[in-house]
């Protein structure tokens, strides 16, 4: 098995279509690359100021599409040093990030609403298959601007 | 081919998890029965006023969940008389709709807020498959409390 890198995340720019009454948010369709199967769907509500940090799947590969508000995303393989990738996805700019199994991901609420944050995932939620650090364990300045 | 019915509308409570930081909003799973397939997940925002209807989707079953304001849809079909279905969801009553093909249906947004609605289809948008019909042209009372 070939080592997962923070390159191996995609970021695709999706589209918004100016609509009567409320415009239309693209997120994932079946015929798209990043599309690697149907497990779930769930909503993560962000608030303010919070963070939610450290998790790692091992097998789900997400599908990440934040329709409300700006999460910012932090990426790290703490067994490859003290590298960590960041992006911001939302309102602000409107994308989708694949993110494969075996990377270390927390994310942050952006701005001063709450954010609403979807997962695509390719597999059901199984507690089994998820590592967990508290916020404190992996050192990241999350003031960073 | 049995002529579908408006009692093949599915309502699905769906569990909101009490999260730290932020809720967590179950929509789809699939080992649900309600998953007939992925084609597509897109949203639609749905400005307070606003009522966007009517639609008939040929092949398309829609999942709709609604995790930001509420939502009326309301259900008609033509050749069965003057009957209306009627459901709303959202933060007030946070449900799944499924919806097979052969509907017609409208939908307005409730309450002073904007609200967010997401449709998990079994297929991709195919503007082939979808019928029109101005919201004029199905007579139904959008001021009905």
């Amino acid at each position: 098995m070939t080592a997962v890198s923070l390159d191996d995340i995609r970021v695709t720019p999706l589209k918004r279509i100016l609509t009567p009454g409320g415009d239309v948010l693209h997120a994932l369709k079946e015929s798209e690359p990043d599309f690697v199967g149907f497990g779930e769907a769930y909503f993560s509500w962000v608030e303010p100021g919070a963070i939610k940090a450290w998790k790692c799947h091992q097998r789900m590969t997400l599908n990440l599409v934040v329709p409300l508000g700006d999460v910012r995303f932090v990426f790290h393989l703490p067994n490859q040093g003290a590298e960590f990738r960041c992006e911001e996805i939302g309102e602000s700019r409107y994308a989708r990030l694949t993110v494969p199994p075996g990377i270390w991901f927390g994310f942050q609420c952006r701005g001063g609403q709450k954010s609403l944050l979807m997962n695509l995932a390719d597999i059901a939620h199984d507690p089994g298959e998820v590592l967990r650090k508290p916020v404190s364990e992996i050192k990241y300045n999350w003031n960073a601007l």
